[in-house]
């Protein structure tokens, strides 16, 4: 078969990407080598910028985003105690984030699709992408025992940091910059209300804590953890006595518990991959980079590329072929800043012991300071909701 | 003999203190070790905050400073071969700084002491300092001979961070946090005309680089070098070559060269000694906090110190014991805050290999923000041209 563009993956880049093009009359396909209930069972971060949301309207695909999602207008930073309201709006000039899961985001999207029509495989085997250095790109799969070979234009590899289009790129021809954080983040799910209305960032010499939340009804809780740490080691109980012990009196106190729905423990990365194109194979989304969660940047980043890709691949067949080669740079450009930011607020926040008392130190002077100066609180604000593209 | 505040250091921090506290009445000796011609033979930094400007001014010392000191509205920072200009005048409200040597504001200090005829001992040997735990400390030297004993209320410990002040206080009884930079600063003095009206500092992968002054026919210049290198591995040619090769072309091609008047190597460190009050002992400047260079922040820490050590010490005799009380607290508040800038402007300008090419690229990630965001670059004028008090 023949598509102008084999869209690898099915998780919300390629998802997002393929509604883009599609209503622009671009014809895609969507290859993804799990099961749709797969690709929805995972559990990943909630917090879209005000460009993501934008975006989801854009496509058509607000609708249950709006009914459900909360609005925040700001978050608190934990320190000493206290909290410290960050206030985002009235920072940024107006722009807010909202939670809603990413899981959600995804079942939209792919629900948008189906209505339209678009096509999509799931369970796609021996996915391998090919001649992407030619005009003549191919993906190929196996599904139900039968080979398939997809010719394309161009191919999207939305297919996230463990995915085949990386990986099928020369060694020689890409570079990688990485950083582990010596630690992980244990997170849990629950069906009680959230401690508070906005997301709490607590710094403790515990190690960082953060209050999120799914909805009304449920929350998501995080502690910094050992990076060798067990699940196993956490008792739901162990699990609240710690968080609780990192938050400040008034939240501690009003900490609503109750029996964990999902536990695990994911460790924490700074990842890129340059540059985004290969020929006619571009990178998208955690593809090409992984950013820590702290700061909620890695659905969002993604989003940007598929935001730089969109306009590329249309430009292309609108005749200018300019996007298509800045498509590395422009994305490049911004994944840096976002990459940035979550290395910082990973370093601001986090217990670092190869610090020392040093970096404690330096760490409360910049929360104090932070709190403090209108102009580094808006520094993170604007961050925060989202630099502009 | 007997004074109410013994001031042990004839450095900028003793005599502002010496000044203002003389001004208001109340009696001052100033006891140094080294001779007056040595403290002025010292070349140390040379920007000075708007605050610490205005104490000049107040004390009635700032005439020359006027006369010979250039005024500077902004900063430039230079990467990727560009030169961007950091609008410190515009971003701060109307601030800026002054640039005008140290050694300058030490001898106008001790000008004006002396017009004044207050007290200083200079060449005092064997200077100790007793009995701050008590309400009778006492400070004693050696001079031509014959031991001194000055009776006193208070000691000012501005004798910078290998004095004798610090090192008395028991070690139970103070916590230090240091941290040492990978780097040293080789820098020159030469007669010769800036290469630029403000202030260059080079993020460059062969290392830093700070283009600064003392006049306009004075230039100060510095490059970042290994710690373990000797001045003499540097012919005059190889530090001109190298400072010529971190910098934009257009500067490399119009910096103007000459014979240094002086050369060295200095070490970075960050430390600071908590708290800054024993008793009766207070510790003021370099004696209780060094900072790098970076950011030009140690004089007007000391200057920080001196503001809240006057207002103590005068409060104290209006009988008022609160700022005594809380001089330790209300210093490190703002200490730390400068400690934090200082080592985040170091960080930011400086290459450091153990960070590979993630923390480069990083650096280089941090530099397109801050110049691009009126925030971030509002964040960085804030703190270069004095946090308020």
């Amino acid at each position: 078969m023949r598509v102008q563009v084999a869209i690898i993956g099915s998780g919300p880049a390629g998802l997002f990407l393929g509604q883009i093009l599609s209503r622009a009359g671009i014809e895609t396909l969507i290859i993804e080598q799990r099961s749709k209930e797969y690709v929805l069972g995972r559990i990943r971060a909630g917090v879209l910028e005000q460009g993501t949301v934008d975006l989801l309207d854009e496509i058509g695909a607000g609708r249950r985003m709006h009914e459900q999602g909360l609005v925040h207008d700001g978050i608190e930073l934990c320190f000493d105690g206290q909290r410290h309201r960050i206030d985002l709006k009235a920072l940024s000039g107006g722009k807010s984030v909202m939670v809603y899961g990413q899981t959600e985001v995804t079942h939209d999207l792919m629900d948008a699709r189906e209505a339209a029509g678009y096509a999509s495989v799931y369970e796609a085997e021996q996915v391998r992408v090919h001649d992407f250095d030619t005009d003549h790109p191919k993906v190929t799969y196996r599904k139900d025992g039968v080979e398939h070979v997809v010719e394309c234009d161009f191919i999207a590899g939305c297919d996230g940091f463990h995915g085949v289009s990386r990986a099928s790129v020369p060694a020689s021809a890409i570079k990688t910059y990485e950083k582990i954080y010596p630690f992980g983040w244990l997170g849990i799910l629950s069906e009680t209300p959230p401690v508070s209305d906005e997301l709490i960032y607590s710094n403790h010499e515990r190690g960082f804590a953060l209050c999120s939340m799914r909805s009304h009804t449920r929350s998501r809780y995080y502690v910094q953890c050992p990076l060798d740490d067990k699940v196993e080691n956490w008792s739901d109980e162990r699990f609240w006595d710690e968080l609780r012990s990192r938050l400040d009196a008034e939240a501690a106190a009003s900490l609503v518990t109750g029996p964990s729905i999902e536990k695990s423990i994911a460790p924490l990365r700074s990842f890129v991959a340059e540059p985004m194109r290969f020929g006619r194979l571009f990178l998208a989304g955690d593809a090409a980079h992984i950013v820590p969660p702290t700061g909620a940047k890695g659905l969002n980043l993604a989003v940007s590329d598929v935001r730089y890709l969109s306009d590329a691949i249309i430009r292309h067949y609108g005749g200018d072929r300019q996007g298509i080669d800045t498509y590395s740079e422009r994305c490049l450009d911004r994944v840096w800043k976002a990459v940035r930011f979550s290395w910082w607020m990973t370093s601001l926040m986090h217990k670092f012991p190869e610090n020392g008392d040093f970096g404690q130190k330096i760490q409360h002077a910049e929360l104090g300071y932070l709190v403090g100066s209108e102009a580094a609180s808006t520094a993170l604000a604007e961050n925060y909701v989202g630099l502009p593209y």
